[in-house]
């Protein structure tokens, strides 16, 4: 009997509360998909190896809900939360995944579970690559990836190829000074564009002038977390307090996206992120407003798009998939 | 009589005030060089055919010093303060040449009136050139300049080569913000770095200390300007006006450093410019450990060099020799 041919790749999206893996042929269709939690609610010893063996489960769950065997599967992509040498599939932290400080060799790892090739890369470089592959950014050479949620991430393909890093650490658009002296951010700086436009500062700056006893129509869940649709809720309600949040977080990321073109001048920005996904066009028009009014060369302004994501939730493995298809990542 | 080897190439930079052209040989020396002012000081019609006449008499004296003839010189690369289309030669703007704001064709017109290849290109963009194939980033693939006078000027090369953008108009990182409603800047807007860290924000802030009635051992010159060697003298005399500016300044480069760092992870910045050349290794010294001091990742962070400019006024003659050489700009 003939060798099956392995022409289907999985794609994997490690975060830090859950893991989604999607098989995808040859022409980026989705045919099979499985997701499960990162962890255990209760983990005894909730360490590297551990969430390695549950990648491998999600990736053989979702061959099969594909109804195909592993020998059909070429190679599998995998993104990690945190900077990745991606020539050897070394994970050098993921700050969200507890016992990951010390790095993970998840690449190796996970190819002598699975006994296929395996290629990891930072998660949001691989929904970037997702975005210009089968997303937003379809026909640019030239993109950046702006994905907002709890934080801010950024990835970067310059002529064609993933811009990685000499220490495989860039893309950390989040943590760029934007307002020095301003706002503190989550890793203890001040003034990042993540410490004022990311959904975690809305939310931290509307439950701060709540606490101060601003009125609002705002529905402020335990634990002070508000959600993007919560927002997007209080916005459909025309609240004052809302309206006034979200417009500054617009106006610096829409003059964060004009700092970027100004030193890059790419083709396209995707923008990206539950944040983006929950308010849609509305916000991705209002950011992209107050960028072009910050462009420095106002020439040709309008041929560098400023348009949403399309993948939504995909994004992630379907980049991991191209990872695998090509083992690079250039499109 | 055997047709004479055409193995040298000219570097001209033209700037606002001055043209300089170098001939170098294969192994990037200088072995002749010329030098006029931009426009005669009473010129009636100060239009762009007008400049390239001059810069090709710039050229042709060079040639000579050189004790060389036209026949021997493969191609011209030339710098120009503005948006350059590399295809084409074609200058888009040169805000500080006046007549220039609709454009003109440089390189075709360069090349009519000596006979030989012209290529065109951004000045900051060739100074980055020249110091990464002859200067302080020799061995760097990956390499910022930032070049910190009257502005701030930088040019990015990326895996060997330099970025120019979709719209020719990338590395105008002058106008980034990292100050967002922060001092005026040049260009219209606010909180730019190049509205507190160039030399000619310093000098504003110096002035306006002055004006309010801070004592001061600066001596300002007509006009109000102050030039970097008036801040070093300053400096030097202990003058805690011009220490507190400076100190500002620094600190606000090494966090925008910080930024460009998070975002591309380059191997090197290297910092040239006038006001750099001034003040010398202690300024590049306290620049770099503000630098640090904000990098996201940590990690093997003495890896990225931050150092300065090696080649001074030659850096941009010979980048632009460096273009001339391969007719494009990989190193």
């Amino acid at each position: 009997m003939a060798k099956p041919k392995a022409d289907y790749v999985v794609g994997v999206d490690l975060g830090g509360t859950k893991i989604l893996a999607a098989v995808v042929d040859t022409q980026g269709n989705i045919v099979g998909r499985s997701k499960r939690k990162t962890l255990p609610s209760a983990a005894i010893n909730p360490d590297p190896p551990l969430v390695a063996d549950r990648i491998a489960v999600t990736v053989q769950e979702a061959v099969a809900a594909a109804k195909l065997s592993m020998a059909r599967v070429k190679a599998v992509g995998a993104s990690a939360p945190g900077p990745v040498n991606v020539d050897t599939g070394w994970v050098y932290k993921a700050a969200n995944l507890p016992g990951w400080h010390n790095g993970y060799d998840l690449g190796p790892e996970l190819s002598k579970r699975l006994q296929v090739p395996v290629v990891v890369d930072n998660d949001v470089n691989l929904g970037t690559l997702g975005e210009a592959v089968y997303g937003a950014g379809q026909g640019y050479a030239d993109l950046i990836g702006i994905f907002v949620g709890t934080g801010i991430g950024g990835g970067l393909i310059l002529g064609g190829t993933l811009r990685r890093g000499f220490r495989w650490a860039a893309g950390e658009i989040g943590h760029m000074t934007v307002a020095k002296g301003g706002p503190l951010c989550g890793c203890g700086e001040r003034g990042h564009v993540e410490a004022i436009a990311s959904r975690g500062a809305i939310s931290r700056r509307l439950g701060e002038a709540i606490a101060a006893g601003e009125p609002t129509a705002l529905m402020v869940k335990e634990g002070g977390v508000i959600a993007s649709g919560e927002i997007r809720k209080a916005l459909d309600a025309s609240d004052p307090l809302t309206q006034r949040v979200l417009l500054e977080s617009e106006e610096t990321l829409g003059i964060f996206i004009a700092s970027l073109v100004n030193l890059l001048d790419p083709q396209c920005v995707v923008l990206g992120g539950g944040l983006v996904e929950s308010l849609g066009q509305p916000y991705v028009t209002a950011v992209a407003e107050h960028a072009y009014a910050h462009f420095f060369l106002k020439d040709d302004m309008d041929k560098v798009k400023i348009v949403q994501a399309g993948l939504g939730d995909n994004a992630t493995v379907l980049g991991a998939s191209v990872l695998a298809r090509n083992l690079k990542a250039n499109i």
